[in-house]
């Protein structure tokens, strides 16, 4: 936490209470998240990346200004966010709310720059804005694919899985959200289910229901068993997202369900989500400035419903095949865009939510990891604060890969020991050892190589190194095939993080009653 | 050429006179490089990335400067060189030189800090230096692997058919030197074939051989047979790969062949070849040090050899597993070894070499691809000038991948376009294209879209985007599956550019004289 720790308050009552209960292997247990060295969120230690000019900066929001200006964004069936936009001065017409230039970053100016949202474990906690960044699973397929059976519908046994898998690997920081869609589960009650396997199978934080405005409440009621009615008053425990309805629309669901989560002092992340060439112009600047747009009339939004309430400059932007129609992902375009909203947001002065590891390739192949990377690195180098699908997206965002979230979280690791930056200490600069090895030797044996060989490299815990001989002799294996092995493995060694029973109960309790008057249908 | 054309000279005499045979389908065909359209190298319009501070730089100089006075580099086996080190002011001591502070320094002012490589071809010369990025194949290895044989040692046939690929291939700017070691051929002679090869196969600048100083001598006078004797003498036609023996060491074979290149005023590349941990520290900044140390005694011999010669600032920096010793590719710490490099030497105002699509994996799955990625990112964004390895490196360098050529060369595609920077025309604005579309419908069919959707977006060559349905109907191909068919394809629809057939006589010659005094032994 700390630069931010005395903002957003301290550890909550009911976390204190409930680890009072373990010893201290239980302690470390947990610490470690099943038996591994879990990584903080990361603060960057390296440079940004910058792609566009002040100029270009400039250009794009004067653009902006236009569109919210002329054109206007839609607020639609929803009176009650109309009225708040009259009654703050914009000019609303219809459904179509235009903005006088200003207004809407007059109104960000409440949104905290850098906000904590906590975990049940204090460990966990996270930052978001400023100069760190967050790693959160995939979000929303409705299938998943693993070697052994394909690609099928995903469960609420599959849910758990990846739940766990994200407490295990120590590169996720954060549980996300919908890590699968549990279609085995009643529409109407499987949100319940999902905030529950977040807290009961994990420590760290995660994200609630947006798909109705009664399932925000849920989440919220969830939270607060977990943490305390004040805290969560107080304090971010919820980070929710909100898409728009690109381009230039916000409905009522996601309408309604930013409303709760900003009135509770809960986080919103305001995304447009964009395949440019559909739902924004086919060129990055014109792509931009919807973005742009969108983000500043969603984000600002958020601050009439509670000024002060973290809100996040999201987007999600990708591009399409002008032949066929479909979504392409790992494309330069995408990138510029990415590297461009961030900057937006930068001048914005509020937190920034973009890319991940997406894909459009079926399986985990060499396409899915090019993609991958080329939308990860701009990530990072961007300065992306919240990520998003940053690990186990295939298909387009289809589908929950079991072995693309082990081969993601591997490249996760990578990205956070890049933005660790370089140590120029004097063991960093190792002139000893060049001293003493000398011209025509080597340094493998030499006594800095032995003090710092442990801690020198990342360790990769997905490429195989070996041998062409060893490779062959077990058994000529892929990427794929080695991350198949890793995730059973760790899901047969999982343990769950203790939970107060106490609190199990209650949420227990709720969760019956919520589902005791909410309808069994599955679609 | 544009800028840098007046430093080089003109279009050589024979190559003019070669393309007065050919009708306008010819020339068009020989631009089209077998139908498809070429890239011109890379000239960047978007900013460096740069992770070290200036202090930090400042640091690595001064301990570069310590490393070349107190403990020295070795020129082995060289006498020659030595003398001519004693004579530019060094202390030599046995074969150990000890370079007075700024020796180096002041003897690369002679060296161009941009030139021109010529190819028989005008349209396909390459400029080396300044904010120019120019893709070659990989280089070296003595095996080759594709989905039908597996991994075999590779042949004259397979280092022709990685020529014409690379020919084909449009984001390749460069024909490269050794494709792969074609082990069929005699190794006294094979020299002869390869750079024959180059020059009847395709039109692209190339490389010449380094193994031995006569070998160099015979590159060199092929070289002339095309170009024309006063034009290789006043021209780079020739690009050619010097590796130190790290650390701190040069060896009599490559200062041999260096001499040969930098006497006859064609450009070396002066590389240190570390894999940190064994010919480096352990650490990024012991690293760059030995590195810096290595190539500015490197880089400067050549300007002993000829004033004004062309050189390059070279590289081939990654890690190893400190577990097993293998070579890792992939990894944070090369990278930031890649772009505090590319830093260093554009402080002395050399052009630079690094970078690729290096792996450590067996075959083109994820983990080629994520390594491979996780290099060339760092490539493009550290400004790298001249790339070898850029496509086709399997196996930490002893597989030519058919495949992964095919696939590495959709990603240097995906690098040329981010290089072009964002579009700030009014076109590229868009806004009339916003306000036609308006909230809520989708821009597919407004006068923008149709207008631009041709170039909107980088088409993939190998990426899959079709639906789920269309791809199973297709045979669940992954990328590997589809970049071998892409690659038979092309090899069946090859066409030899045309070549003057009194320049093929002449190399015909030349090789039989050759090897009918060279042995024949196969090792």
């Amino acid at each position: 936490m700390g630069e931010v720790g005395s903002e957003t308050g301290g550890t909550p009552a009911r976390e204190r209470h409930s680890r009072r209960g373990g010893g201290a292997a239980e302690r470390r247990q947990r610490r470690s998240g099943g038996g591994r060295t879990q990584l903080k969120y990361i603060s960057r230690n390296i440079p940004l990346y910058e792609v566009l000019s002040e100029e270009g900066l400039a250009i794009i929001e004067r653009n902006a200004d236009t569109v919210l200006e002329e054109i206007g964004i839609e607020f639609r069936e929803d009176p009650e966010a109309l009225a708040m936009w009259r009654e703050a001065g914009a000019d609303v017409r219809g459904e179509r709310v235009h903005f006088p230039k200003g207004l809407c970053r007059a109104l960000l100016k409440t949104a905290p720059k850098i906000f904590t949202q906590h975990a049940r474990n204090p460990e966990r906690n996270v930052v978001i804005g400023g100069n760190s960044t967050v790693f959160a699973p995939v979000y929303g397929p409705p299938f998943i694919r693993n070697l052994d059976e394909g690609r099928r519908y995903a469960t609420i046994e599959d849910f758990r899985n990846f739940v766990k898998l994200a407490y295990v690997l120590p590169t996720l920081h954060h549980s996300g959200g919908t890590v699968c869609e549990p279609v085995d589960v009643p529409v109407h009650k499987r949100h319940l289910d999902m905030v529950y396997s977040h807290i009961r199978y994990s420590d760290k934080p995660f994200m609630g229901s947006v798909t109705a405005p009664e399932r925000a409440e849920d989440s919220v009621a969830m939270a607060k068993l977990v943490f305390g009615d004040e805290f969560v008053d107080q304090n971010c425990v919820l980070i929710n997202l909100i898409n728009a309805n690109s381009p230039l629309v916000f409905d009522a669901t996601m309408l309604g369900a930013l409303k709760v989560y900003a009135r509770n002092n809960q986080a919103t992340v305001v995304s447009p989500f964009i395949l440019a060439g559909a739902m924004s112009p086919v060129t990055v600047v014109g792509t931009l400035t919807t973005i742009l747009a969108e983000a500043l009339a969603g984000c600002a939004f958020s601050q009439l419903c509670r000024p002060g309430a973290p809100v996040v400059f999201g987007t999600f932007s990708s591009s399409i095949s002008m032949q066929s129609g479909a979504p392409t992902f790992g494309t330069p375009e995408p990138a510029h865009v990415l590297y461009g909203a961030a900057q937006l947001a930068r001048r914005i002065g509020i937190p920034f939510r973009s890319g991940g590891s997406l894909c459009a390739s079926k399986v985990p192949d060499a396409q899915a990891a090019h993609e991958s990377t080329q939308t990860l690195i701009p990530t990072l180098y961007a300065g992306v604060n919240f990520v998003l699908h940053a690990a186990g997206w295939l298909e387009g965002g289809l589908v929950s890969s079991y072995e693309k979230l082990i081969i993601d979280a591997d490249q996760l690791g990578m990205m956070q020991r890049f933005a660790e930056g370089v140590d120029f200490s004097e063991n960093g600069q190792a002139l000893d050892a060049i001293r003493e090895v000398g011209p025509g030797s080597h340094f493998l044996g030499c006594g800095h190589t032995q003090a710092n060989f442990e801690s020198a490299f990342y360790r990769s815990t997905i490429a195989d190194n070996n041998s062409y001989e060893q490779w062959l002799a077990e058994g000529q294996q892929d990427a794929a095939q080695r991350a198949n092995a890793i995730y059973k493995q760790m899901l047969r060694e999982y343990a769950a993080p203790d939970l107060d029973p106490g609190i199990d109960e209650a949420l227990s309790d709720f969760m019956a009653r919520r589902k005791a008057v909410l309808p069994d249908s599955l679609t």
